[in-house]
């Protein structure tokens, strides 16, 4: 439609002028209490508040917004919009935003480095105070001047590369020594792992905790046993397939993250009736693992607490705080449900 | 770090200067063809791009928009990151958004009307050329001057209240009207309803949906039988458990969507040993639906046909389409698995 029509539908809506005239004051000072700016005695300002009580004014935040240029906001980059291990990341860094009043604006890479890049500095050059980034790339060096013009960064989930900056990570390889170790102890000896594509720090990490727990029960990890690459279900389904038959089969999977686990128990689903069944444990928890049967026994992430200890520290360093970077990591959590206590006898 | 450090390190990068050396034209000719703008003849614009391939120059995007002002986005206003419906709808917008050469930010309202505003607005102060929007207000005129100002919106999932604007839904009413037939179909005559909070526009239209076919099939319903509030586990456990005891239990239960059917499922699962197995059907489908034993009945949505084609439409409204705001409903579809199959007497 056009303005004027809008600027007539309008024409009911209080303005600053309509409040200036109720509190009997000037433009200026009802600007400033609105704005929260100083220069105006209690008294003024109780009247202006008053004013603007009565007349049910609400300023035009896109207007004020335009004039000052921003609001206080945070962005955050993400590796995939649609996976369900960022959905509680993201709300707990928006959830400290608003705490800290600030409005989160986030998007996703789409594991594409030019697309971070694209991303982070398109958010720097709508005004964010800072940045809390899921990195797909490998150089963030593009980052040195927005951080050098003052934008906070942190990394999570995985750390920056070529720069030195705070980063909130699980302990992946830890995590996945544990989850090894705990198929060894249920005396498996030929264990697959079906990781992420090489390369993303997570997945390199989880298959140095895989090689670093067979290697402390002096057990070889014969190349087919590992299978790196992206998790499309076709791929996870065809390499399953491949290291689960054959003379000399594995009697257990190491899945790397949530969206391998979520394939892996449905081929073994599939297959369960037919042939003995194969003990699995995935790396990330994933809703209702505790509903299936069997239950599906995991090393569980705290996605919630690494984008709160994420924001965190970034308000922290919004707030000044000047000790150099840091990196914190995190637990992970053996949850044993069923899937990954069966014996190669079983 | 100083931005004369910076400035330092980033000495060896190429410059502007050095392509328009290279190629032997002006600057002014390198900002043309970097920034796609027109004047450049195709001999120039390939001798300038082969300068800029050979001293793998690439332009600081973030000065570059500083000085536009902007590039090419859209915002995205969801009601909760964490809800996993919204992940496939946010990445096929996205996706829709990138095949438009557009960046997408997204923010979620958290259900706070005033949120909703507050990000919209932000949105549009930083030059977003259009909004996608799950709406949370009941009232969307604020965003009038926006409208008028020249930013194409789209609501989804819910429609916009008091303006005339594009919305893309799913039909709420006809598929909650074909998950209670499908319980009736099965022998059930005392039929509970659990949905979402009251005045949300799906909440209310699934209830409508459960009212009317309850209705054609001339079964009353009792008020006890309906609870609409927050989707809080711990309030949907008590009302099903008050809805499923007592001297007459509902034998059947229409879940108003997934985190209702989530815990439903989980006090089954609890139940089902000791008493006889209560049907459940679903409103919107989840990830390992049809893994739970017994499987879960739902009415599946489309969640990213739902952004696909709301970002779609967004992007016609930016090409000029000028028709007058347009309702689309896409119809949902009943998946049958086994919880909504058990008849009363099971």
């Amino acid at each position: 439609m056009p303005p004027a029509t809008t600027a007539a539908r309008y024409g009911s809506r209080p303005t600053m002028k309509d409040v200036a005239a109720r509190a009997g004051v000037g433009l200026k000072t009802v600007s400033r209490v609105v704005n929260g700016e100083t220069g105006v005695t209690a008294e003024t300002e109780s009247r202006v508040r008053a004013a603007i009580e009565a007349l049910g004014f609400r300023r035009n935040d896109s207007a004020r917004i335009l004039r000052k240029g921003r609001t206080a906001s945070i962005g955050l980059v993400l590796e995939d919009l649609a996976d369900p291990f960022y959905s509680p990341l993201s709300r707990a860094v928006e959830e400290v935003a608003r705490a800290n009043g600030s409005l989160l604006f986030a998007g996703s890479s789409a594991e594409v480095p030019e697309r971070e890049q694209e991303l982070a500095l398109a958010l720097c050059a709508r005004r964010v105070d800072g940045l809390v980034i899921v990195p797909a790339s490998d150089d963030h060096r593009y980052l040195e001047p927005e951080i050098a013009a003052g934008i906070a960064t942190v990394f999570v989930d995985r750390p920056a590369s070529r720069i030195d900056a705070d980063a909130v990570l699980t302990d992946n390889a830890g995590g996945a020594r544990e989850a090894v170790a705990h198929l060894i102890a249920h005396g498996h000896r030929r264990i697959g792992f079906i990781g992420d594509r090489p390369h993303i720090h997570t997945a390199d990490e989880r298959l140095r905790g895989y090689r670093e727990a067979m290697a402390a029960h002096g057990l070889a990890v014969r190349g087919d046993w590992v299978s790196m690459g992206a998790t499309a279900p076709e791929r996870v389904r065809a390499e399953l397939d491949r290291m689960a038959s054959g003379p000399d089969p594995v009697t257990a999977l190491f899945a790397g993250n949530n969206r391998v686990t979520v394939t892996a128990v449905r081929v073994l689903a599939e297959r369960e009736r037919s042939v003995r069944p194969l003990a699995l444990v995935g790396f990330d928890d994933f809703e209702l693992a505790d509903l299936l049967r069997p239950g599906v026994t995991v090393i569980a992430q705290d996605p919630a607490r690494l984008g709160r200890t994420a924001a965190e520290l970034l308000f922290r360093r919004l707030d000044g705080a000047a000790e150099s970077p840091r990196r914190l990591e995190l637990p992970g959590r053996l949850i044993v449900r069923g899937s990954g206590e069966f014996s190669p006898h079983d």
